[in-house]
């Protein structure tokens, strides 16, 4: 804890200065009718943490974030979307003028095939939705990334290590970071994680509990290594 | 506007002294898995004003709400629910115990009919929901009721006062304030409604546009006449 004060106090050295990261939060809507949709477990906290601290850090930040109850944080762009094809259109127009993406919002992998122009009467005692899988949009950005890091976020509630090392791989990230949402102060909506920051070497971050800012500076600390990686 | 703000000023005269009146808000998070789930379209602000007005005027209040972003009116009893068969045990349990019932969370008509215990994974490009009815609060409050007044809520996109009249007999209520979604100024996490009142005399109470908090105070003033009518 101690160190995390430490590491924030030091992030007033600007040690982000002229990189320009895209960071993504929050969930996405995928609306059923007017009424109705399914989304996703997220605050947004996560990755309003992420963008406040990098940019305090120096940073350039844009900020695409999906509908959540937060502050847009000081001196970071923000574009919000509601959808999983929104954000994947807003992304992809800034993935070029970019060197650093952290994406930690909660995508709805899925989408109702038809939605409903008129609330949907409730005259049936079931229903049947039809989903259709949303784009991919970190597996995309995997295989479009050239000079950028790739940065990922995971919610597990089983397997973690080995279900982050698989998408770390397929998906081409440098740095996948892991949350197990079924750990006590890791769920959805708390103010602290419990995360694994894993990378394609096989080298595993295992971090104590924590706050969304602090964690936010330890992928920052990673996020500046990475980045002398690629020069 | 001025009418209103006299409207709120004269609510100092706690009108509601001795009511106990109950207050439903915001949406229901139905569960797909521990990630993702359905939901309807509410930030809760209309049941939060009504609860807040209505104990202003001197009502004691309990305030059963689903997951909002908004903090507890001062001096209400708040009840945080989750799914719709949470708020149904949380209404029904107090609903003995109250003279006066306004239903303006918008609860989730339909559930999946399973809950994964894991979140699924994606494997599939298309995924069928299978969902079943919730069960319908407000009807069963309607057929449960002996000296409460009732009064519902219903968002509309077409059809706005045949669909409010039709609720009103089937569901057994007092009034309800329909609200057509599609008006500019009227739809989901807006600051203001425009609304109908629907008596089940046929009386139609047509309100202009006004801020959540004032039609708040127009219902409970109908609410005032609609308990002396029980008397």
């Amino acid at each position: 804890l101690i160190m995390d004060k430490i590491n924030f106090i030091l992030s007033d050295n600007r040690d982000l200065n002229g990189l320009s990261v895209m960071v993504t939060a929050g969930p996405t809507t995928e609306p059923i009718d007017p009424v109705r949709y399914i989304t996703n477990r997220s605050s947004g906290k996560m990755g309003y943490a992420v963008a406040d601290a990098a940019a305090r850090r120096g940073a350039r930040v844009v900020l695409i974030s999906g509908p959540v109850a937060l502050n847009p944080p000081p001196g970071v762009e923000v574009i919000n979307v509601e959808t999983a094809n929104e954000m994947y259109s807003a992304v992809m127009d800034r993935f070029s003028m970019v060197d650093s993406v952290i994406m930690s919002a909660a995508v709805a992998d899925y989408k109702p095939k038809i939605t409903a122009n008129q609330k949907i009467k409730k005259h049936e005692s079931t229903l049947t939705i039809e989903l259709e899988k949303n784009p991919d949009i970190l597996a995309q950005l995997g295989k479009m990334k050239e000079r950028q890091v790739l940065i990922g976020f995971a919610a597990e509630t089983e397997e973690l290590v080995n279900n982050a090392m698989i998408k770390v791989e397929r998906k081409n990230l440098d740095m996948l970071v892991a949350n197990d949402v079924t750990l006590p102060g890791a769920g959805f909506g708390t103010d602290t994680n419990i995360a694994k920051l894993v990378f394609p070497s096989g080298r595993i971050v295992s971090l104590p509990k924590m706050d969304k800012l602090s964690l936010a500076n330890h992928i920052l600390d990673e996020l500046v290594i990475l980045r002398k990686g690629k020069e």
